[in-house]
């Protein structure tokens, strides 16, 4: 996001993210001077003050990059439905967003789940904060977690069976959908009716917020976990993107453009 | 409901409708004593302490009667979800409910708006408190009210298009919906991310809360309007509620059972 119309109520609260002037997207966005916007893979790029972030100097640059997407995505949703100490959390996927989530909930004093469907990312998840991984392909899972937790977060590309996951929501509880298939969700009323559950949506996070996310993880040790490639490997990175070879962000080395 | 496990964590956070250790039902439930309920229609019926109110003198009882189903029903959501001056809600359908939650939602200080299918209920309507009335059979009506509320609440007994209705929650609206008709919803993730919205369920309300809505009610001059008839009159009566021919609510009185 490098431009917002400034002067909606969303804009005027520090959410630009849900600017209703409509937003002006890094790439593929027509900016204030008519022109389209061609993103941030050059070694320099000009961007209005208001949208600049500073990036602490405890997070290298390249575990820092990812974090203006993937990390804010995950750390909007989660001070907004105020994960803390004593709020249990669910993450589901564990790729470039989950592995950032987790780090942060635990960082915010959230018992942290990981709900994968890949048991070889358990260590992973332990290792960066997971209290507990559960295989969403364990028939037992959705039994065994049933209505125990605070707030759910999916990061999977993917319409998720929503009465399942619903399921494990205790009272009040929040099931927040990052991903846009474009085909649409189904849901059962009744899933909803117990337990005084949500469905929500979240679209990444203003610039005062990413600011403060970047801040957080600069204290807290957070940062993606990335793979540094050159230029002339993107081809055959993005097909490792494509079989879901990636842990857990790839980060272009703008040197090399 | 008439009982309920008393110690489970809703239980002790007097949200007794969300018990987890399974709730009495006033009809059709297996009580502590393993009894079924039969339900109120009858002159006497014994009830725990812990589960009755008190129904304060100003509201007629034939006009207290309904408030303990659609009243706590509408309550509940407009308190949980912070209806209150500067709020503007929706209330979708204005039948049993909906004029109940009207003026609950007039009495609160929300800008009130009623979303209805039948043109003939405006007058009662904007008689009970609602400041404008909309029919969602006007194509118009979507696209005029883009973006305008904070909390909608849904009424009627079918599922909604959810998609057309989120597209009507400004920044951090939430639909409610009170209806469980057993058919799946569906909705698009897209609808959701936008605007940061949420859907929720919500069922009737606790005893302590329900008392206070009756004392609200009392307070506020907020009843529902009802239509007396004898135990005699039940079938014919059954069949005009099934034909939509009621205003609002009709209550029988006990003495004819």
């Amino acid at each position: 996001m490098v431009d917002s119309c400034r002067v909606c109520e969303s804009c005027l609260s520090g959410l630009e993210q849900y600017c209703s002037g409509g937003r002006t997207l890094a790439y593929n966005s027509i900016g204030r001077d008519g022109q389209p916007t061609y993103g941030g893979y050059s070694q320099k790029i000009v961007v209005d003050e208001a949208f600049v972030v500073r990036i602490p100097e405890q997070i290298p640059l390249q575990n820092a990059a990812p974090l203006l997407c993937a990390g804010i995505t995950m750390y909007s949703p989660l001070r907004h439905w105020r994960a803390g100490p004593g709020k249990r959390v669910a993450i589901v996927g564990f790729g470039g967003l989950g592995h950032v989530g987790v780090q942060m909930s635990r960082a915010m004093g959230c018992h942290t789940t990981v709900l994968e469907l890949q048991a070889d990312k358990r260590l992973d998840a332990l290792r960066l904060g997971a209290a507990a991984f559960r295989l969403t392909s364990d028939p037992e899972c959705f039994s065994a977690l049933a209505k125990t937790f605070d707030l759910i977060i999916s990061t999977v590309p993917a319409n998720l069976d929503l009465d399942a996951y619903l399921g494990l929501l205790a009272r009040d509880g929040v099931l927040v959908n990052l991903a846009a298939t474009g085909k649409p969700m189904t849901v059962s009323a009744a899933a909803l009716l117990t337990n005084r559950r949500s469905i929500a949506g979240t679209r990444s996070g203003g610039v005062a917020e990413t600011q403060e996310m970047l801040d957080f993880c600069a204290e807290q040790g957070v940062a993606a976990e990335v793979e540094i490639i050159g230029a002339d490997e993107i081809d055959g990175t993005y097909r490792r993107l494509l079989a879901g070879d990636v842990r857990f962000r790839f980060v272009i080395d703008n040197s090399t453009v």
